[in-house]
């Protein structure tokens, strides 16, 4: 990186040899099971100002609060510039677990520094728990559709997934106990307001999963990135706090691993997140952590307990659940409004997303094309499917465009849909 | 998350169920090839204000720009709020995409944009180049010793180590040849000030081992994140900018990999670090990425971004180079002075470590705890060394404390190690 003498130009010239290299045979097996996330993708188109997108689980950066975020970030390098700026624990800041296991701890389930994990977004939760836990051959129960990111995650590493079906309770625990058997390794959820879906598991059917769970060795991962963004009815008791009693011991048992993150209710782009577990889970997935990144950034995790001492989360859910809860109502609204009576859509309690089944001819893939040269952009569902179906569906994210937006968005996909039918 | 009902407790409660889970069967195989990092467990002790540490690969935190980074920061919050906290492309932010290839570009191989992924520390790179390359069995050619968190990042993935002997010029290049055989999927190397060594592979040495490269399928990576911190002796071209030749198609021809980082010369707590390679590598290591992290903290990109424009780094470097540099001098005259005339150890002319050998007969890690209860700290060898040798090898790091403080840590040392011999 230095500046080089000409005589350094030369050799390396000299030295150079002009043979084209063909990569594909270098690569691991398992990257043939490695692709390009349509939904990442997408996000590069959706970044045009005249699009109006539905497409990546965007929050809306207008409420971002950037004066808090100014404030808490020079607090943090006026007061903690050291620990901040320097490498850190593998686990993630003390002060930052000590605040989710106060946040997560229930009287019979305490939750103690030792459960909590920082990761670098929940992300690399899911990338970790895959690594910790899943052999090749090994079944990973999933609702269908799942969240996509999840099987990105998992797919190199060559599970099978076992596809459990879901209506607008959530997952159907009436299929569950016949799925889980011995190789039955973990059992994936996004309980309330799922991705894609939108829909949340109701409170008998976390009984009656936990229930069946019980009689089994899977291990629960419970992913709940969007359980704070309720827009409707009475929030439900986690998996977590459902399933973990207190041990004599202090230690908490539960077979299930709790995911959360600050991404969607502060900053998706300080990346961070959280893993809460029995410490043996913990253990492992530090020493995966390790080996992937080290550590969280020490200055975002820092800037995010500044936040959190701060009150900012207290003052900014409501602010999120009022504007997200509008923009559900608009989208619902619209869809009502521009969309055929043939397609059907599920009306979500919380959360970003809903999704959109047209009539079974319809494929949403062209539907988007059609959709982006009117500047709209949107997610097909296909790609959150087992089994090839889904081709007649779309996710629809409603947090990242403002009410107008959307009622004029879904108004344009009504348009183009209607001359598809 | 939210405030629940008394009901809500008592059913939590009832459910609860008190069996204890024995979690070891539930592992994957592959996490029996995990285990917790001595430096990075070590990392908590020497937090201890006492402590003298030439453990960890720790910048020196007084030395952190921290004025500049409060400044920068709030330029990034004042102007670019939305982007910098929000989701980003997997890739990087395009600028400092951008600012590596302009870095790394010469007139013979235009690194272009499309070359460069950014990675949350370069520690991340090891992990994606491992899920993107090896398989179980793989060969992988390292030095032995060589750094414990490359080994910690691929050891999962079960290749085969093989080890290249070195001396005080880096690598043996002529015992290479042998050991390219069509099973010989990487050659690992830190050419600059190697990690635990010190040495620093010369010119000839980098040539030969290219040219042997060539003649095989072998992939090299070359990690570089100590190259800037030369305290003595004329930089050396990189193997990268030595592989590399321009194609007419404008992409550059290379077998080469290169891994840099931000975490030595600005902030470790930052976690930005850079891949440079042909764009069908970087392809590949971008769906890997995504489902690790998503991206890497936008917020930290485009603060080091703000940085690197504001002139941080040039203003940084002599700094570094001008302190760290009397800190190796202090270390080694301390040696001389302290050290018994059995041990030997290596004379590095830049980075942050040098490893000393002892007599054989000297186990480190005996000698580690009779310093730790005298409140010094530094890494025994053996974890750095494959085929069991290293065991009277200590790795110590220099970056860290004072000059006054390294005399005082190794004269205490030279006391427990006397009276060991």
């Amino acid at each position: 990186m230095a500046r080089r003498t000409k005589k350094y130009w030369l050799r390396s010239l000299a030295a150079g040899y002009a043979a084209g290299m063909n990569w594909q045979p270098c690569f691991a097996q398992r990257t043939a099971q490695m692709r390009r996330s349509t939904v990442r993708e997408l996000l590069k188109v959706t970044a045009q100002p005249d699009m109006i997108s539905f497409g990546g689980g965007i929050p809306a950066p207008e409420l971002f609060p950037v004066v808090e975020i100014t404030e808490a970030t020079a607090a943090v390098l006026r007061r903690s510039s050291e620990p901040a700026l320097q490498y850190g624990e593998t686990e993630g800041i003390a002060g930052l677990r000590d605040w989710v296991a106060a946040r997560f701890s229930r009287p019979h389930c305490p939750v103690r520094r030792e459960n909590v994990m920082i990761v670098t977004g929940s992300q690399q939760a899911l990338d970790l728990i895959g690594k910790v836990f899943v052999d090749a051959g090994d079944r990973v129960l999933v609702e269908n559709p799942t969240y996509l990111a999840m099987l990105s995650a998992w797919r190199p590493l060559q599970p099978a997934f076992v596809p459990l079906p879901s209506d607008a309770d959530g997952a159907d625990v009436c299929a569950l106990p016949a799925l889980l058997t011995p190789a039955a390794k973990l059992l994936y959820l996004v309980p309330n307001f799922q991705n894609p879906l939108g829909t949340t598991l109701n409170l008998p059917r976390r009984r009656r999963l936990l229930e069946s769970l019980r009689a089994s060795n899977t291990i629960l991962v419970e992913d709940d990135p969007y359980g704070e963004l309720r827009y409707a009815g009475e929030p439900l008791p986690s998996l977590l706090e459902l399933d973990a009693v207190d041990d004599a011991d202090g230690e908490f048992k539960t077979r299930v691993i709790h995911l959360g993150t600050f991404s969607k209710v502060l900053a998706p782009g300080l990346r961070v997140g959280w893993v809460i577990a029995p410490t043996a889970v913990i253990d492992k997935l530090v020493q995966a952590k390790q080996a992937a990144d080290l550590h969280t950034s020490t200055f975002c995790q820092y800037v995010v307990l500044e936040l959190l001492r701060n009150g900012v989360l207290e003052r900014q859910l409501p602010r999120l659940r009022a504007e997200y809860g509008r923009r559900r109502d608009a989208m619902l609204s619209a869809l009502t409004a521009h969309f055929p009576a043939e397609a059907k859509w599920t009306r979500p309690d919380g959360g970003l997303f809903l999704l959109v089944t047209l009539p079974s001819h319809v494929d949403a893939g062209e539907l988007l094309k059609k959709a982006l040269a009117q500047n709209v952009a949107f997610v097909p569902g296909d790609d959150f499917h087992l089994n090839g179906v889904g081709i007649n569906t779309m996710r629809l994210n409603f947090s990242n465009a403002s009410p107008e937006k959307i009622a004029a968005g879904v108004e344009r996909l009504g348009r183009v849909l209607a001359a598809m039918m």
